[in-house]
């Protein structure tokens, strides 16, 4: 203990400062894509199909995009709509819509007196931020090894006041499981009380595997949901912010008939139409798509390795955490101390995202879940971090 | 009479197809701005300032755009927000905003019984457009070769639920005129009785002059607005899709401190930042912001010359129009026949904009006011068109 101790406070003396609070890519994931920038040239012909993608127009996409994520998505190109530089962005319009003007005719749902999300948690600080902002009640969901825990989703859907559900269904963001089969198949089948409930599934990781021989393989949400006679209750996102450049990439949504038909009429409202010149970029330059996420996987897979190598000699009996095949993202799972070991951390310099921001309102009342955003730092970097982490994870269990 | 009907039914068999509904640049305006597709290279260093620019990160945008932006509208850098391809965008976010979450801590306008807004007529079909699918009151306030009409402004901000107006103040679309000093001056004092009225000031035109030697001088509202301690008032906006490629520039807001801070709560939420890449892109390439001005007038200007040529020569009598020195448009206003004259043109191939469109709900009650949009087609067209507007112009009035 006392050695552990004087082993923490070395840490502190070295001055270090190791930002790992976001899952940003690092700059050798952003060197993959610089080619993106000569894919486009002046004097390069850009009116395609008798349309100049340097004017107005195409207000739900190019033809080349839609094919894009078509294939990403595994759902029909007629139900993609291309968006801006952010998926999260088409998520927030879609809520900021159905509170305003409602979902394909229903109630605007600020004209409700609650309305109530299914929040599956640990989960994403951002959606729970949009659900906070339009005072959208959460209501927290566990993760389980296979998925949220699906008896309470199909128990909540009773009431009437709940709209929707958050969901990452691959490599989720932070515990990186991806959804079983049953569990999309149960997601499928939901019959909620509102016809206004939406299903939200930000599918980020789609193709972000760290192994080429062990991918997890999540069912066709949209193919189930069809088979059901029931897919206008998903909507399906995802973008290339973890492909291309993050903050310059494209983001699609996929949709059914009838939802995309009301989305449209929303955005034809808000919006002229997104980058096409953006869009045409990414078409041409992802076609060889495989071969970028090998790269990136190559470039990321080292750092998950080294914390699971780490973790695993050094906290064996302190704290569990997961073992992601893909995605951006570890859970560190502590006895009750999470707060107490990320401003551990702080004062050595190695910055966490913050305790809470996993669950809704920023309350993880078990005190317990950590996110492990491994990708933005070295190597080098990354084995300081966890060396820290690992000694504050002891010496606050120790304590608590 | 019979000869004009003989002319118009001779056009009728030309199979002639000319649209001139909608304000766009014509190819050759792009191809003035080609050369932005290669400003930015693989290899160029896009860290600047220690921020890659190629990842996620500066929300209210890159200081180089901020200075560009700052340099077209003459506001201080810091009361600038850079948006992503469309400032219709930022407009639609902002009612968006207001309508769920208020406006700087006011009452969220979907919990009032009404919004009403203050919509100078003729004007932008686009601005009416959100504020009919926010459900918000919309009330004509006649234009006047100097601006709307101001005594019924200041009269009707005393009502508390007015909460906002539509300005095109420069080159107005569609009159093309130009508000006065005076006109910039009352709007700058305007205090009216909801604290959350905010002046929408949409300078799509700002640098948009056809003439060198005679541009109109719009008065700096925001000076203005400072001088009264009312700098809250107003937001100010405006593009580059004029000015470079209309489906994939970048928008720009103009905001005081207080009004910055309250859209960046929003913003925060919405989206992580816009497109960084595209923005140094037009950071980069409009450099020489005066020339590319200068080479859009000389395509633009013998359209507008042509039309004052024509209309001057054929419509004296029938019809009053406006002689703009630059923006888009120009405002042909006929005798109790818009519709018909439309409609006529449209029987012989020429598709003008819908007549009621630039007026609130699509009503022009009085039948009047067509907007004339000569940029996207060639001289050629152009001069068929204006002939066929012209006869149908006096077949119409003269059948009236």
């Amino acid at each position: 203990m006392i050695d552990l101790e004087k082993q923490y406070q070395e840490y502190l003396n070295k001055n270090i400062y190791i930002n790992m609070s976001r899952g940003v890519p690092d700059a050798r994931q952003l060197d993959l894509s610089e080619s993106i920038l000569d894919v486009l040239r002046s004097g390069n012909c850009l009116k395609i199909n008798n349309i100049d993608y340097r004017n107005y127009g195409l207000l739900d996409g190019i033809p080349e995009c839609k094919d894009l994520f078509s294939n990403i998505l595994d759902i029909p190109q007629n139900n993609i709509i291309i968006g801006g530089n952010s998926s999260l962005a088409l998520m927030y319009n879609a809520i900021s819509k159905s509170m305003t003007n409602g979902v394909c005719g229903s109630t605007p749902w600020n004209k409700l007196s609650k309305v109530k999300w299914l929040c599956p948690v640990p989960g994403y600080d951002r959606h729970f931020a949009i659900c906070e902002y339009f005072g959208i009640e959460m209501i927290n969901i566990p993760m389980n090894e296979d998925g949220p825990d699906m008896d309470l989703v199909e128990k909540y859907i009773k009431d009437d006041y709940v709209k929707g559900i958050w969901c990452v269904p691959k490599y989720s963001n932070p515990t990186g499981i991806t959804y079983s089969d049953e569990t999309v198949r149960r997601f499928a089948k939901l019959r909620p009380a509102a016809k206004d409930f939406r299903i939200y599934w930000d599918n980020a990781y789609a193709i972000h595997d760290l192994y080429e021989e062990k991918k997890e393989h999540l069912l066709n949400i949209y193919s189930e949901c069809k088979k059901n006679n029931n897919e206008d209750i998903i909507y399906i996102f995802t973008s290339t912010s973890k492909i291309t450049f993050p903050g310059a990439g494209i983001s699609a949504m996929g949709a059914s008939e009838n939802n995309k038909k009301d989305m449209l009429e929303q955005m034809k409202v808000q919006t002229i139409g997104y980058d096409k010149i953006n869009q045409y970029r990414h078409a041409l330059f992802l076609k060889d798509l495989k071969n970028i996420m090998k790269r990136h996987a190559d470039i990321l897979r080292p750092k998950f390795e080294l914390v699971e190598r780490i973790f695993s000699k050094e906290l064996i009996g302190f704290a569990t955490w997961s073992k992601p095949l893909g995605g951006y993202f570890i859970s560190l799972n502590v006895k009750g101390c999470a707060k107490e070991v990320v401003e551990r951390c702080k004062k050595a310099g190695v910055i966490l995202t913050n305790s809470g921001a996993t669950y809704p309102y920023g309350i993880d009342s078990s005190n317990s879940n950590i996110r492990i955003a491994p990708s933005s730092v070295s190597l080098k970097e990354l084995e300081i971090a966890l060396r820290i982490i690992c000694l504050s994870v002891k010496l606050e269990t120790k304590q608590s």
